[in-house]
């Protein structure tokens, strides 16, 4: 079932928000499936979905929409994931494909792989793209295009389930990085949801000191803090599951910032310079 | 001599860097002056300059080059400024108006000051825009759109002076807010030297852990470090001269992070959630 090599005959996205909606309208734009099938637990959001020209069919369960599909993306908030891995799982057809688009996935994995019947396959995925915006009204076709997707097997998951998954998001437009879902966890803590903790701290700190202050500011606090915009209900459930790993980060973290606050203090300009130095090298080195 | 009722007769920007460069462009593309006069240290700086349309005038030293100016911009380094003040004194006209565009205002506004003839004013400014570019070279008639430009003058600085640095300034197209040069120096401290060191530790940081993971990274790792690519010697200068600043900022921050690491590691979740929100509130709150 390799892309582009095959059409898929269903898919269907639970719970389309900004990343379950740019599934689908990336999904239909590059014609990766016969049929995109959506299930919305609100059912006015199901209405307004029923109009959309990247959607097929709109379903009224997530048993239903997943009962004759090919492939199956959770794209609910990262905390309801796993109960609707179980919900669904009695629906799945044989050799049904199910992944998903959560922040988080130790634990997720380990249960969503678990609820699987025999005749399905639960593959862990986090596209690595995303806006202070949520949504699937702000959801597009291209918020894909040259990100990053994890994709994170479990030992035992099989390897065709795998390469399906990651030729599904390859055609998105994403490249893939397979990892253990541990992995996973240590590296979002740091590239992902330190950056998060900072631009929440900075801001929630500038708050209390003088909010009018930032009418003044150029566009270098307007970039640092743009995240900090972020929904704060879906941050609390990821900061819950990632727990462990971002208060490693955080702490390794604030040693490098006191570090900077020494060399400051103690006017060490030389050891000032090398902080500054090797975070522009850093900075330098990203992808244009 | 107030803008834009008066037009300039010559405006001379003395070591033209991005700002000055910028100066120089949207003074050119507003008619504001009859003539722009540059000096440049560097002679094939001065070579190069003499082929851009935005200048009138390139002459060979800042004694020549400000001996009939109406309005001097100092636009070298921050350290820079105060020695180039004191050079360019003895030659300075009857009535000239100097001001410059440094980072940090308290020592540099009264030394600069006191280095003035009786017959010349300097008022200081701090245009509140920039990149992590540098050099005339990348500047442009547009940087300073919409941007805030702070003024700067002591106590004992004329009014008609600091009127008339305030209309240069909005004829360029800035907001312009007047402050003493500690309430500025507080200011920026906040909500621009405390944001490059948290983008400067961020990817110190992750440089050492493991520089390969920025190439999973979204679009928030991305904006949150930018201004970390920013010269290191130009920032060197900046937390030196505005070091204690700093230092009181940075160690206000570290509190605030620390308290959300202790929501964090204590699962207090209300809490957590009360820092995001406020966040998003501020952050929120900026200017579209």
């Amino acid at each position: 079932m390799a892309f582009p090599n095959r059409v898929l005959d269903q898919l269907t996205i639970l719970a389309p928000g900004l990343l379950g909606g740019s599934v689908a309208q990336a999904a239909h734009a590059r014609g990766l499936t016969r049929r995109i099938t959506l299930w919305a637990r609100r059912p006015e959001v199901r209405q307004q979905l029923r109009a959309m020209p990247w959607c097929n069919q709109i379903i009224d369960t997530p048993e239903e929409a997943v009962r004759t599909a090919s492939l199956v993306v959770l794209a609910a908030p990262v905390e309801k994931i796993v109960e609707l891995a179980s919900q669904i799982a009695p629906a799945l057809p044989e050799g049904a494909i199910v992944t998903d688009v959560g922040s988080v996935k130790g634990e997720l994995c380990r249960l969503c792989s678990a609820a699987m019947p025999v005749r399905a396959v639960f593959v862990g995925s986090h596209p690595m793209a995303g806006s202070q915006k949520t949504g699937w009204e702000n959801s597009s076709a291209t918020l894909f295009d040259g990100r990053t997707c994890f994709v994170t097997p479990l030992v035992t998951t099989p390897a065709s389930a795998v390469e399906t998954v990651t030729a599904f998001w390859r055609a998105l437009g994403l490249d893939v990085a397979t990892l253990t879902p541990e992995q996973h966890d240590e590296i979002v803590a740091h590239i992902s949801h330190l950056p998060q903790a900072l631009a929440t701290t900075l801001c929630s700190f500038l708050a209390q000191k003088n909010p009018a202050w930032r009418d003044f500011a150029g566009g270098g606090l307007r970039d640092t803090t743009r995240i900090a915009a972020s929904d704060a209900t879906m941050w609390i459930e990821i900061f819950k599951q990632n727990r462990n790993e971002v208060l490693h980060a955080l702490r390794e973290y604030q040693h490098e910032l006191q570090g900077f606050d020494d060399a400051l203090a103690n006017r060490d300009w030389n050891n000032l310079r090398a902080r500054l130095e090797r975070g522009k090298v850093y900075r330098d080195g990203f992808k244009a």
